[in-house]
């Protein structure tokens, strides 16, 4: 069989209708649909429609709570305290990035500290809000134990992802978006999904000993990106997200991929106003200088173009909007199936 | 010939007597020559006291001024921009991240960015300092180029080193402080002092191809830690470091490897204050016991221990502080032949 293409609209559709059909209201559901519909546009289709029943049962099971605004429990000028109160991690993330931008615009940065959240999926999608508003947005999160510390062989730290996007002039921001561990988990599960074998050096099974099997990548444990560079980079971030916001850290945040118990992942949203620091425009074309410079470099054999950060993401997004979101049958079939299990009959129209 | 020992007072007025034997006034001798001597302690022999004459060299030439303080162009609250005025890259740096650390504790987060400065050795120096007074530091430079953009051959980024230190309860702080290309360069200049081989996988020459020659490495390109990532983090911290602060950034930085040039380096130092999100001893309660998860994993086979982020610059310290810190002969000899060549007799006698 071969993969499917669906209009961006109709997974928006479809993912919309899942959250609504088990109670979601309306304004949280295009949030939460519009995230894993971006994703699958970058080429993310680990974090795209893929996730929409998994997100639908922790939401089901009580573990994220929908129509739970977070609470500021620090409001104290350029910095803040967002407690999530266990809602949806997407809607937190927003809100989270959302108050960086307007503090940093007040104050020339913004750092707000969230608890008590969720996995968010593509943190980029976060960032990007801060950089259509010519501030720079980063944005941590912790989450799930996924890696040992290095020299170990049990997962106590997460892949802990973390974004940084930066506007041009040219259109599409700079954007980097990152998980420290050698792949993002989701990967795991994809290949998983397709049969595939995984290459050499993602993984250890849970002896410690290196797998080409996905099944037992996700039972053991990913190795970081990096060696010993990758443990402290995802430590510094669980610093920055679980310990600094008074959140769950190390092994104490659990994952999309179980329907019950509270996340507890924490994150961080850092908005720099480059408005504060220098003229946008001069800033903007330095971007563009930079760009230029990097994309006009001599090309390694086998190189047809070189990319800047976020570059691959905005191509894959121009391309999917023209030519549909391409889905592998299987995730099709996955899909119709957990939506016909929660009788959510009016999405399963949308996958047609 | 065997390794010598020298004590860290020992190795601190010889920098400090090479520096002020070229006319640096007393205290930024002092500076200088701490954070060569620390780098040591820390097991960091790639930037320690080896770079003494290196630096002296760009002061010499004119490309690094002593004497000359940096000037704060922007000043508002929480965010400021510090102009280095082609200063000493270390001095510069510790005015950032305590200037940084200043207004954190006015506004919860400080961030100052910096224009014309110099390369500053090692970055954990600096984001320790915040760390010490109860901040989480963070610091990103960029610096001279040395890798090509991913599926480029040319180099236009720099190595880009970042760190981010945070105090535990226990002592010794939390500290990641890392380049992005998979060895840091000065690791390079050192195998190629020792007459050592490189291992696959570090660089490849100018014409593309993997090397094991560390001078061929020198000469052609380090590649980026965790492939593309590597690349995507190093662009990133150079708009971090050189573009918001309108410094120099890609290939217009000089690195401190050449005698003249000025070095446009520029930096980015960000202050967390904790007390302005939660209750200092709480966090601290919190690293301990992240630490104390990480520290008690089962072990892989081979490890003796598990370290956190900072624990074994902290522990080589420890060990140098009482034995002593060893530098090899040819280090000795060649820190002999350049400062002889200086004239710095003064200088000389600290070497015994």
């Amino acid at each position: 069989m071969t993969e499917r293409r669906f209009s961006p609209a109709q997974l928006f559709g479809f993912a919309c209708a899942v959250y609504q059909g088990i109670g979601v209201g309306e304004a949280e559901a295009a949030v939460l649909a519009d995230t894993l519909v971006q994703a699958d546009l970058w080429g993310h289709q680990s974090h795209g429609v893929l996730r929409t029943v998994w997100y639908a049962r922790r939401i089901l099971s009580g573990a994220a709570v929908h129509g739970r605004d977070p609470v500021l429990v620090v409001d104290a000028g350029a910095v803040a305290v967002l407690d999530g109160r266990d809602g949806i991690g997407q809607c937190i993330a927003r809100r989270a990035m959302d108050e960086s931008v307007a503090r940093a615009k007040a104050h020339g940065v913004g750092a707000v500290a969230v608890r008590n959240s969720g996995h968010f999926g593509t943190a980029m999608y976060f960032t990007r809000r801060a950089a259509a508003r010519d501030c720079i947005g980063i944005l941590t999160s912790n989450a799930s134990p996924a890696m040992a510390p290095w020299g170990g062989r049990r997962k106590l730290i997460g892949t802990n992802p973390w974004s940084i996007a930066a506007p041009t002039g040219i259109g599409p921001p700079c954007v980097l978006d990152l998980a420290n561990t050698v792949v993002a988990r989701g990967k795991l599960y994809l290949a998983d999904k397709r049969g595939a074998p995984i290459p050499d050096g993602w993984a250890i099974d849970v002896d410690g000993v290196p797998t080409n099997d996905a099944r037992a990548g996700i039972a053991g444990t990913i190795l970081p990106m990096a060696g010993h560079k990758g443990y402290g980079i995802a430590t510094l971030m669980d610093v920055l997200s679980g310990v600094l916001s008074g959140s769950g850290f190390g092994d104490a945040v659990v994952g999309p991929y179980v329907p019950d118990g509270p996340s507890r992942a924490g994150h961080l949203a850092v908005a720099l106003d480059i408005a504060a620091f220098r003229d946008v425009a001069a800033f903007k074309a330095d971007m563009d200088r930079l760009i230029d410079t990097l994309k006009a470099a001599p090309k390694a054999q086998g190189t047809d173009e070189i990319f800047f950060p976020g570059e691959p993401e905005h191509r894959a997004e121009q391309h999917q909007r023209a030519a549909g979101i391409a889905l592998p049958p299987d995730t099709v079939a996955s899909l119709r199936r957990d939506t016909a299990e929660l009788g959510l009959t009016a999405a399963l129209a949308f996958l047609g």
